[in-house]
């Protein structure tokens, strides 16, 4: 049973619950044909990591960081479950990276490493999709990351996770990452720490837990699963501007 | 006569003009004393330039990009006119880089640049303020330019501003960067193309447009003052935190 935010058949946003096939609120359950899936919070950033898993630094061909490598993908990043993501035009090569996101309780800073279990709302799925054209030949990941849908999430928040919770996802049915959140770098209690010395953190606020190795490429028609044991399924499409 | 967000004597957030070195709402003036000025826009995102002036790029001894280098401040970054900055812990050089910055009127993507005027809301005065500890040793420049109180902007905003406009930027008094807008290697309009073919700008987003050469050391107890010909005085006090 997990919270759910949707937009009903009247076209009120509501908070809700998502079991049993059907997402409920008061005494009302929808199909999920019924309603829209939002992103499970509105952040006012996202901050994301990068090479948090040793693997995915080596098919980067990356060393690992001795800190969190940090980067930023701003709200109009955000994308829902069941969307369709349009990739950036003219670009050779925009990729998909699983994530696990983690999203904020409560307005914070200089959040101790034991206290970020306090901060934390839930969990929920994410793609962060990268456009590694323009990635590969900038300083910041401005074009690379943060362009418009690059940051599809949901499609429910979870409140506890599993610390070795299979992370896996799917383009039209075929694995293509396939991993555990137990080979993170740094864990979530570490990146809320190192993030919060320098930064206040929101409610809403969403942290990007790095990618799993077997990031690939992304076009047009695909549909893309990003699966969190314990979490769920999150879906979109993607289409390619022509 | 430039407009001023600001909160008044009861608390309220109001949206009035600063003139006659007053603040007026309806039929009510207030003396500067009696208000809080509030930054001019609640940004969803900061878009950043680096390297936009040739002569500052030679001081960090870095080449002109041939194409705009952009990072962001999310909005816990913004801070006030009339505010102390805290300063980050521990950092031995945090600097100063007085910048004009571009409020946006209406959401906006794919922004032709003779369209450009059409998106802008107004120009006010901006300090990139950068902890280059961290920012020399960091991918993305996210310790380095995206920490609490990092973008100090205001007072007003001016719906026109001179071509050449000059820009200076003191330090207790003392004259650190003294230039104008007219050395900008890319335009408001170039800059507004290229940030909105990749994302979507909102209502009261800030596109901050670099800084000239000039850039400099922030200590405990200083007095900043960003002046923007045309637009005004943006100033703030610098605290070190213990």
């Amino acid at each position: 049973m997990d919270d759910v935010r949707f937009r009903d058949p009247a076209g009120t946003v509501r908070e809700g619950l998502w079991h049993d096939d059907h997402v409920h609120f008061g005494d009302d359950a929808y199909d999920l044909e019924e309603v829209d899936v939002l992103a499970p919070s509105e952040p006012t950033k996202i901050v994301c990591v990068g090479r948090n898993y040793a693997r995915h630094a080596d098919e980067r061909g990356e060393d690992v960081p001795d800190r969190p490598l940090l980067f930023l993908k701003p709200p109009n990043a955000v994308a829902t479950h069941g969307s369709t993501i349009t990739l950036p035009e003219g670009k050779d090569r925009v990729e998909h990276e699983a994530e696990l996101a983690v999203v904020i309780d409560r307005q914070c800073k200089d959040v101790a490493p034991e206290d970020a279990e306090d901060v934390i709302r839930g969990y929920t799925c994410f793609n962060d999709i990268s456009n590694r054209d323009d990635q590969d030949r900038e300083q910041n990941w401005i074009r690379g990351k943060a362009f418009d849908n690059a940051a599809p999430m949901g499609p429910v928040l979870t409140e506890d996770i599993p610390d070795d919770a299979a992370i896996r996802l799917r383009v039209n049915g075929q694995t293509r990452q396939d991993s555990s959140i137990e080979h993170f770098i740094f864990s979530i209690p570490e990146l809320i720490a190192e993030i919060t010395a320098y930064m206040t953190l929101e409610p809403g606020d969403v942290i990007a837990t790095g990618t799993p190795e077997g990031v690939g490429p992304l076009t047009d028609g695909d549909h893309v699963e990003v699966e969190i044991e314990g979490v769920g399924t999150l879906e979109h499409e993607v289409r390619q501007a022509e």
